[in-house]
């Protein structure tokens, strides 16, 4: 098994010489183990480098000093008292909870984060001496950015193409999500657009199916978006869902720009980051990152990806915006967690173009003071499917509703002269209930 | 949200019209809830069909009878004990759990498979409702073999190019894991193809790394591989591992073929279904599918993804081998597990050429005979790393050793039988332990 260290920046080059700072990749987790914790820390060092179950001829202490993962840190933190996962070994009574810090050198994959993930994210959540194993954080060295150059387009270039240069971008969803026939669907975005809503998005369920295939959405959607466009100058945003196969993103995206779309979503975990990469590598407007089936991943406390790690990975693979939920939001996550998800998109990573953070899930103008307040930015997406839909005075005044309300935030007003202002908030709490401070 | 009907095969036509079979799918989900069972069925399948928080306008009773998912079965099974998942709402006290299915109609996607997998496995992950919710299997129409070949090559595609028309397939894999050099590997894999070994693949630790690249392990494995096949007929298959970006896995693909290879390893979860499939649609040889980060989707109880409906979608995208892990493996996984692990590989679906199983982690040639008799079959890959570098004379003895095992359990000996023919094995004891009958 790989020998624990605390060396630090220390390596060995490839004639056995001991050098200074070689890159590295510091990878954080969250552990419960009911084996002493530094040594098992050393087993997932061991299993995710040099390792095998017993020692093998070539394994020499050279190899070891220069590709063993070191254990960087090892700090305890209070049990949850969650369960531990199947298969744990050991005495329960004996389990404890640390964040461990472990050092990878960059030379063992290279800057590829297919590769990358093999090793801080491979095997190790398979591991039986650990009661919990969840990625919580990435640090990763600048070979990742040159590399991968993020997104394309940003906030900058969202706002540019929907015209909305300031205050918080807000959107839509397409509802009923599924079974719209194509002319229904142009009809509701006419409705959306007059409303004055800069986005709308497919729902994830949306896909290429036989109903409402991708090419007839686009021939129903576009004509009604540039008509709009021509009379008023401004082209609200659409994004198209053109999750598929690999083979079929390129001239899914193609059949949008050709006629005249100005985004294209992509569910990053269907079509995998590699997926969203290689789309990110041909895509010539902004792509907009669903984080569909991302419970699998995370929801967990004990196994899998923290949103943290996840979204550095999604923002080096190239998505413009990205769903980081809202609060009060339908689905399991606190406030709190949304709240650090939407910090963490907008933290600088590598020197990328910043990703728009998009807040979806339950939302409507009465969330935008909590927000606001939260967050201190508009630079957001924010997106109401039945808090649009959904007004008693219809999507008009939805839209009109969730403008006012972050208008009024974002000028630091109170919920009571928010709704003293906006007649349209005054309606959606008949709905929605009370404005949130 | 989605009404619950049991009509089985109804469904309304675009004219409305009541109709016999559509196409559909059915998923079968683990759920936990404190709401009453039927509610929570409805909410998972609203919230993955037709549903938003509040109906909206164009939602018909029409379209919800077309597009809505449909609970076709509740059965309520023992609860485990383990922890609600995070945020779950409800009464801790009146939490149940139950095997639950829900029929997809196949028009909602169409037989892709990453928008079969919103519809399937997409937000119902974050459901607060639920306080477990593991899909655990998945039956498909047969639409979608139609869209996805499946393996190009399987079983007997994978002995014909390794020569072993019968018996078990004996493999193993470089270790150390990483950080060998070309020419250390090359001298390696001279040793194992002399050793009689049928296939030899990369740790999926190692990529493309700088300081052994892919084109640097082909230049150094394949003469030496080529040479001994020109001795005697006998080319053993080398997986390279060519996990990497879309964009290069198919020069990566052609690298190895281009030298001769006969084998590419992907891992699958890091390419991602959608990269496998890509890779398939290119690929000359067999694809080696390896099920690295599995354990984040799978490990927990409460959430995620079982293997037997994992292994369907990656079956679908045309991995020829998968691993499955192998009992008294290193990982959590318990025997019973992963013996189903391999069952569900071999199980017929939808006229797709068989995928060999892969057995790994801990193997070595005592654990041959509770194997045979558990799966009855020999046509499974069969891979040790120590188990063969660590036998005490040596790789050619570590493969003797799982080789005469592997005779003796297909010929139906005793384990006392095996060592009393097998001195390879016999000597394998005195490292690894007694043979597990």
């Amino acid at each position: 098994m790989g020998q624990s260290r605390s060396v630090g920046d220390v390596g060995v080059d490839a004639g056995g010489v001991v050098t200074g700072t070689r890159p590295h990749v510091l990878a954080t987790y969250v552990i419960e183990t009911s084996l002493p914790l530094q040594r098992a820390a050393e087993v997932l060092a061991g299993e995710q480098s040099t390792g095998t179950f017993v020692r093998v001829a070539r394994e020499s202490d050279d190899l070891r000093a220069r590709f063993a993962a070191q254990v960087e840190s090892i700090d305890e933190i209070p049990p949850t008292g969650a369960s531990p996962l199947p298969g744990a070994i050991g005495d329960p009574g004996a389990r404890r909870r640390a964040l461990l810090r472990l050092r990878f050198p960059l030379d063992n994959f290279g800057p590829s984060l297919p590769n990358l993930l093999a090793a801080v994210a491979g095997n190790l959540f398979e591991i039986k001496e650990l009661a919990a194993i969840k990625l919580v954080d990435l640090d990763l060295p600048g070979a990742f950015a040159e590399r991968y150059p993020g997104p394309a387009f940003g906030v900058d270039g969202t706002r540019r193409l929907m015209s909305r240069s300031e205050g918080a971008m807000i959107g839509t969803i397409v509802k009923p999500s599924i079974g719209l026939s194509p002319e229904d669907l142009g009809e509701l975005v006419g409705e959306l657009a007059t409303a004055g809503v800069d986005f709308i998005k497919d729902d994830e369920l949306q896909g290429n199916g036989p109903t409402a295939p991708l090419a007839a959405r686009v021939r129903a959607v576009m004509p009604v978006l540039q008509r709009h466009a021509d009379r008023t100058g401004v082209k609200p945003m659409y994004a198209f869902n053109i999750t598929d196969d690999i083979d079929r993103l390129e001239a899914n995206h193609d059949l949008v720009v050709a006629a005249g779309g100005t985004c294209v979503m992509v569910c990053v975990n269907l079509v995998g980051l590699s997926g969203l990469e290689y789309l990110r590598r041909r895509a010539q407007v902004p792509i907009h990152g669903h984080r569909t089936m991302f419970g699998a991943l995370s929801r967990s406390e004990q196994v899998g990806f923290s949103f943290r790690a996840w979204q550095k990975l999604v923002r080096l693979s190239g998505a413009d915006h990205l769903h980081t939920n809202g609060i009060s939001n339908k689905f399991y996550e606190s406030d709190a967690e949304v709240l650090e998800s939407i910090a963490a998109v907008r933290e600088p990573l590598l020197g990328l173009t910043p990703t728009v953070p998009v807040l979806s899930s339950g939302q409507w103008g009465g969330l935008a003071h909590a927000t606001y307040s939260a967050v201190a930015t508009t630079d957001l997406l924010v997106l109401a499917g039945g808090g649009i839909h959904g007004h008693p005075d219809g999507s008009a005044a939805g839209v009109m509703s969730m403008r006012e309300a972050w208008e009024s935030a974002a000028r630091g007003e109170s919920p009571a002269a928010a709704l003293e202002h906006s007649a349209a908030l005054r309606r959606a709490t008949e709905v929605f209930g009370p404005v949130r401070a």
